[in-house]
């Protein structure tokens, strides 16, 4: 048996007007999401609590069976993982952005030309930088997409407990980083990362892919720019907690970091974007292609949803749900799987961001409770036979069902 | 008012094909339960949490209101309640088997022959024996059904963290009893057990009950092996935490144990077997006479679908769930009280064994907001009023119900 988790990012909505009063996941034509309400038990399901705006990092980490308000640190931790890096706990993680600085120190334009080749050469030679005075403390640097990098501080006696370095609008010096507490630790990590702020124009200035943007007339990416910290949380790995073998297909960094963090094989798909321009096509195939593997849980995430919503675009929301509909038609026919369809967040198109409304969750498989909802969407899974759940039960319901918990008590 | 808490032990189940894809509760022809569906408000419950496979112990306690993961400590306590022993909070108990051991040490029979009688003499043979160098170790032994037993240390510095004496297989010596860390308390409680098992042997190789089984050609019950250490958890008084005066009419020593340790009274039952030949007639008896007394909460737990579950014995579950169904027609008669019926978790014919399924629940009494559902089964109930609720919130509602509970605030 495989279990199966498809998470439709902010594919859950609110009622709109211009739609006689549905909501996109009811306007699009799903025939093979509402065969699975059919054949399946069907609820809702608050990620976290009722009414708690989730993140999407946060909505996996409960969904995964973790608690999110002990588990997420910030954002850094998990894009860190994301992008590759070996994080470790105690770490301490900065999402932070490639940045043009002038000679007087200002900056100029706070994603450098909105670059997006060759950061990885200026990476590179940020990457192990040291840092005068603070030898023992090693510097870990990798570029994201576009003008985002992450970095790594590891060593002893550093915190988590330090303000940004970005100053948020050009125009304006890098802010100093304090301190936000009087602990050695929190001292030492703000003298670190001012440090590394200044060096890393030192280090960028005259690097050769500036020159080469300089020629070309544009912004250089000559200084780095900190935010967010995190200390990188001791997870338990995911496999140990529950006993499986677990694979993740996700689009983006902040996913595919939390299945690293949890120890999980992320599976890479060419031309998943995370928009609503993703090659569906290649992640269905990537799903189907893992499931005959000796995997028994797979997490899938598909993001489009979410961008449609963020967009506040309705009709390409409704569109990408339909597109959703079909990778949903091929998943349903792996054999010997309990497939769960649901989102981990409303992201309403009126909104524009993430909601606290529950989210639609329908579980298909052999031995499940059929209840009587015919439709997948907000409102008819209200009447399922789940009745209303939280993310932190998913796991534990589908461990129940694929006979992998052990009893508690006799 | 009574209030009255009826757990079908093991009655939810998982939809069978052979039935139509119905449950045996569905299947089978309960009028007097469906009336109480139609007359009251119904649910579905978790007796832990969503997905959380539960025993009948970790689910008794829950719905009591208890938190399993603070107070089960294991199943030994509540088998020594169980067989009448009067347990204290500290207290180290544990199940043992009578076994049979050879001149050379060697467990030649785990279960002594599947003895089941004059257990009690070669019991107080054991009970209240002194260890040498540990003259301040209480021991307590009381004989269970058949071979199995039950020995309570009671003193001092002991520890529950000690592993298993019995060596699981026929033709292996006992296990040395080792402590499960390096504290003095465990070091000196497996100590005190290891002189135990030595010294049972050498009091019960010539006991006359032995000499007598061995001119019967049975093997005799000259060893016991412990196993399965926990410790007295402190409970507090179930009639001190709700004010009230209960009673429990229950069938395993495992229930009985449980409600003894929470201070409830316990009443035996004639012909009780914990099985589907149980006489049903005489607990109903019993439940009525006992409702006339000035109880005014009883707990009633019933076995037998449990044991069918087991057994994967579909047609005995359904017509054992149809016999209780006439069980329920007599309560329901009481008059004056609050009647709820649920089962402690689901055992499906098809597992064997406990799920983390959510159960039934319906609650029939005065000024209850009686909802539409017209049948009492898995499906049904979650169309109830009551919505999905946990084990944990049952006595609450309850008390609620009857008016006797402490408003919060002003």
């Amino acid at each position: 048996m495989t279990g199966i988790i498809m998470i439709i990012d902010g594919m859950a909505d609110r009622p709109l007007k211009e739609i006689d009063y549905k909501t996109p996941l009811e306007a699009a034509h799903t025939p093979y999401m509402d065969e699975m309400a059919k054949s399946g038990i069907n609820g809702i399901m608050d990620p976290i609590k009722p009414g708690i705006r989730a993140g999407s990092d946060t909505s996996h980490i409960s969904i995964l069976g973790y608690d999110p308000y002990k588990v997420y640190t910030g954002r850094g931790p998990f894009e860190a993982a994301g992008v590759g890096l070996d994080v470790m706990p105690g770490d301490i993680a900065f999402r932070c952005n490639f940045s043009t600085s002038n000679e007087e120190g200002i900056i100029t334009d706070r994603r450098a030309g909105r670059i997006r080749q060759n950061t990885d050469e200026i990476a590179s030679t940020l990457n192990s930088m040291e840092i005068e005075g603070f030898e023992d403390v090693e510097v870990i640097f990798k570029e994201s997409t576009g003008h985002r990098a992450v970095l790594l501080l590891r060593g002893e006696g550093l915190s988590d407990q330090v303000s940004d370095s970005d100053p948020k609008y050009d125009g304006k010096p890098p802010k100093e980083v304090l301190a936000l507490n009087s602990s050695p630790e929190a001292i030492k990590t703000a003298a670190v990362l001012n440090k590394i702020v200044k060096k890393s124009y030192e280090l960028l200035k005259d690097h050769p892919v500036n020159m080469k943007r300089r020629e070309n007339g544009e912004n250089p990416a000559n200084i780095i720019l900190p935010r967010g910290a995190g200390a990188v949380p001791d997870v338990m790995p995911f496999n140990e907690k529950y006993g499986l073998n677990s694979a993740c297909i996700a689009e983006t960094g902040l996913i595919k970091g939390i299945a690293r963090l949890a120890g999980m094989d992320v599976v890479e798909v060419d031309g998943a974007t995370g928009g609503i321009d993703t090659n569906l096509d290649n992640i269905t195939k990537s799903i189907i292609e893992n499931a005959k593997k000796d995997y028994d849980f797979i997490l899938i995430n598909i993001d489009g949803a979410d961008e449609a919503g963020h967009d506040g675009n309705l009709q390409e929301k409704i569109k990408f749900i339909e597109k959703v509909d079909k990778v949903v038609e091929k998943i349903r026919q792996i054999p010997e799987a309990y497939f769960i369809l649901t989102a981990d967040h409303s992201t309403p198109i009126s909104v524009m961001d993430h909601t606290g409304d529950p989210v639609p969750i329908v579980i298909n498989g052999p031995e499940i409770r059929v209840d009587e909802v015919e439709k997948f969407n907000e409102n008819s899974a209200t009447k399922g036979g789940l009745c209303r759940i939280r993310g932190r039960d998913v796991m534990n319901i589908l461990l129940d069902l694929m006979n992998k918990s052990e009893k508690f008590g006799a």
